[in-house]
Formats: C-alpha cells, sequence, structure tokens
C-alpha cells in the first residue's frame, strides 16, 4: 500500500496542489536566497567559504528531490512542506477535506 | 624526465618556497572571498543561486590540488601561481637563479 492508495486527483486539485508546491518553492527560495547572502556576508575564511560550499550542495539535493509534482508524490510532497513550514493547511483549503486530513496525519509522522 | 629532474631544494629553498606558497595561497583567498561576497550579494533567483554553488565547487578542486608543498611538485606548484598572478617572480628572489629561470620557462607553456 502506497501513500496514495485509493486517492484520486481531479484536474482542479491537481491545479490547487500545482500552485500550493510553487508558493512553498517561493517561499522556502527567498529565505535561502536571503539566509545565503547573510552566511556570505560573515564569511571571513576558506574553511567558512567551503561550509558555505557543502551547505549549498546540501539545500540543492534537498530542493531538488523535494518539490515533486507527480500525482503518486503529491501527498508527501505536500505534507512534508507542512511539516516544515513553507506550507500552512489554510493554504490547501481547495482541496477535499479527506487529503487535508491525510496531510495533517502525514505531518505527524 | 619530470620537471624536477636534477633539481636540488636547499631546505631555505624549501622555506622560500612554503612561504611563497602561503603569500600565494593569501593573496587567492582574499580575492575569491571578495569575488564570492559580490556575487552572493547579486543573487537574484535559484538558478544564480545553483550557479555559485557549482563555482564554489569547482574553485575549492582548482585550490586544493593547487598549493602541493611536496619538492617534486614545487617547481609546478610556484611556476602555476607565477602564471596566474598570484606570484610574481620577485617574491622569488630568494630562490637560486637557476630555479627562477626554470619557473619562468614553464610560466610560458
Amino acid at each position: 500500500m502506497t501513500l496514495n492508495h485509493g486517492i484520486h486527483w481531479t484536474e482542479a486539485e491537481k491545479g490547487v496542489a500545482s500552485e500550493a508546491l510553487k508558493k512553498a518553492y517561493r517561499r522556502e527560495s527567498e529565505s535561502l536566497l536571503e539566509d545565503v547572502k547573510e552566511k556570505a556576508d560573515r564569511i571571513s575564511g576558506m574553511g567558512e567559504l567551503w561550509q558555505l560550499n557543502d551547505f549549498l550542495s546540501a539545500r540543492r539535493h534537498d530542493i531538488d528531490g523535494k518539490y515533486d509534482d507527480q500525482e503518486d508524490s503529491l501527498m508527501f510532497s505536500l505534507s512534508r512542506l507542512v511539516k516544515e513550514g513553507w506550507l500552512a493547511i489554510a493554504d490547501l483549503e481547495d482541496l477535499a477535506a479527506d487529503k487535508r486530513a491525510k496531510i495533517k496525519v502525514l505531518t505527524l509522522i
């Protein structure tokens, strides 16, 4: 049984999910850009510079895998973004209630 | 035949070479830190952020391999740093004349 067992996404709901992913991506991007600018500004040596490099590589790997909008991944993508604070359940109010409930449960895992 | 064929480094010359490498490293580091801070300051999107990540990875790889102070690598390390502008021949004035001459020739390759 997968996370998506028995879950059907209407075209409208896929649109809602897609918009929510875009909104979360914008929020996370803006926050990351601000964070990186601050980090860069404080760097005073090469060790710290390579730490920034490692930090960027890790964030890139994380973000590259996180905004998956394929139907099979949507429940997981959305719940993770809620858990991390990039989305609020309120951002998903146009989804069916059962999906919102499942997303809430997944944020507890 | 290697670059070091017939080249003998006295302890004093190894000290001169080591100091020159440190000087070049300081210069290159300061320049890179300044460059990265400027780049970070100008970034306005995630594509540019990942470009900075790639840039840092490439610079790190380059710098990690460049400051080799093993005796067999000194001629090559020093000539490369002269070629790149991080050292001047004048920084090596305490080396024997034949070594300075060879370093100059290597910068032409």
